[in-house]
């Protein structure tokens, strides 16, 4: 078996963003136990003009949707940035690894020379399917699943490297 | 042309080793602009028992080094731990590219089902080719890079997501 894009694409995604899941639970955790207000670690940001914690988990979550769909050729399912709480925002990742999961190695598979274009502000980043994956896609969903968990690291919360890493 | 194991893993790795060289360039910069002692930087945790910004950058070579040695089959060149400065970290991860450029597709790709024995602690970690370079190598080299990155913003240094991604 040779390595394909549907294998480097969806099952790694599914693992990093169900790994937040379980540092989002955690975080959770840790402020009913230390009686903090949820919504200062929700709200919480590594710089003043950083992106708290709900956005990278927002972030994380429509880069690897979108990513995925746009490889497969398809529309990824919208989602509202209206997530407040930890609940919410395990919702979120939930649906899109339930949405992740749909999407299957025929649709995927075979993608490294499809044209890729990406609306970035005003302008349009193009890309080879394989080049989307590989500089784009996936290191920026570690980016924000990465930063995320700086966030709470950094408040307390006592997450350690299994916890991104994750189990199979 | 189908992706292969050598275009996942080598290229990207040296595409994220070489945008940390820029985010460290912009923080020995800062540090000099701002009158801040670099060591205070570069020895920067975000938490009082996690590693400082010296030992993500010297985690983020050992993973890739160590990593694409392993899949290639030969012994990665030893690093010491010894960087104190900027120019020195800076120096580390010129190196660490350096090997990278020395492997070949001939030397990596095929090794998708390659039997990887990682030691842990008093652990071995199992894993074929794969698995290895998808849920361990490329997580982790990411995860270092970032945190990396993190350290630097939340002291202040302007740094923005495409010094993260850098360019082809």
């Amino acid at each position: 078996m040779t390595l394909s894009m549907y294998q480097a694409a969806i099952p790694p995604m599914i693992r990093s963003l169900n790994s937040l899941v379980g540092i989002l639970e955690k975080g959770a955790a840790y402020a009913e136990a230390k009686k903090i207000e949820p919504q200062v670690l929700i709200g919480f940001r590594l710089y003043p003009d950083m992106f708290p914690l709900s956005k990278q988990v927002q972030i994380a979550s429509d880069i690897a949707r979108r990513g995925a769909a746009r490889l497969a050729g398809v529309e990824a399912p919208a989602m509202e940035d209206k997530e407040t709480t930890f609940p919410e925002l395990i919702t979120r990742l939930k649906d899109t690894v339930a949405y992740l999961e749909t999407l299957t190695p025929e649709q995927i598979d075979g993608t490294e020379k499809k044209t890729i274009e990406l609306p970035v502000g005003s302008e349009t980043l193009t890309f080879d399917g394989q080049s989307f994956l590989l500089y784009f896609v996936l290191p920026n969903v570690y980016f924000h699943v990465t930063t995320a968990y700086d966030i709470l690291r950094h408040c307390g919360v006592e997450v350690g490297k299994r916890d991104y890493l994750g189990v199979a």
